[in-house]
């Protein structure tokens, strides 16, 4: 298993964090199965998407907004419940095969870690699956 | 690593692939251990739900497309931004665990590949974890 | 492949199933892997999320509850489109990494059955995929 750091810049933000994968991917000299990327945080998640436009990643940062805004009719007193839930509907690993040593990603597809709570440091661990 | 491809006919429609994952895992000889089921797009994903009353998944695309409307106040040039967020809510994946070369499926769970911005050609991977 | 059998209590509830996963990978022996925990049910899903505060489980669910109100607007004669929907929002199943004999989770992370039409008898799949 690998960890991948990183430091957030803004509340909400998804950074792509595929080419850090594929490069842990190649270390492992895994040919064939699957890696798993998750968070270790809670309002914290981890998706793909497109990695061409930004404003595809934008869209659906707005949109989970709308869907659990930040100053909703919540119960948890840390004001970051919005967080919790938007890690909980995005989810909080993705698993994607590899083949002959790559990520068997479609062209369009990135992995992002989705942080909803920044600034902050962050981890995603990197566990490899290799096919026997 | 093995490919389903398939032909959507609608803009928004859930495919069930659970047949052919299946007839997948038959042909690999994998006795124990867990598939994943990969889409490759940005704008479908894959999601598990009732196989039994087309009305349940008919319910999840219309609250769906309630949550995130085609007509939105989207920043993506494309017209197609409802589907990449759609995708981001069901997920791109599944991973089910098999067991003497069957899927572990519960009685009314089927595996489907969720279109959001068809008709199109479009593919799933699907890759096997068999326990060593 | 194990099962963890489980009771629900409630219409809509998270049940902490995280001590019982963890029980479940020191009893395989296995080292390193992966451990992917699935429900069986169409109405009933697995997410993680915060171990401390119960209050932010209980704002999951409230949002849950609001994108996909109990009486809605759904086809499905059974009453319970909102549980299909919502299962399907948060997902039928997690993979967490395992190093050590041990779950990889943060340190606020617990993995929670996701009750949406109970109480019921329930069961979640606990597969094993040990590195080789």
């Amino acid at each position: 298993m690998k960890i991948i750091e990183l430091s957030t810049d803004n509340r909400c933000q998804f950074v792509d964090i595929t080419a850090q994968v594929q490069a842990l991917v190649s270390d492992s000299n895994m040919a064939s199965g699957a890696v798993v990327v998750c968070s270790t945080h809670t309002t914290a998640g981890i998706t793909m998407n497109e990695n061409a436009d930004p404003d595809v990643v934008s869209d659906v940062l707005a949109t989970l907004a709308r869907l659990a805004p930040r100053r909703g009719d919540y119960s948890h007193g840390e004001g970051n419940s919005d967080a919790h839930i938007k890690a909980s509907l995005v989810g909080f690993s993705v698993t994607v095969p590899v083949e002959n040593g790559g990520l068997s990603l479609g062209v369009w597809q990135a992995i992002y870690f989705c942080e909803f709570d920044g600034p902050r440091r962050r981890r995603a661990l990197v566990q490899f699956l290799p096919s026997p």
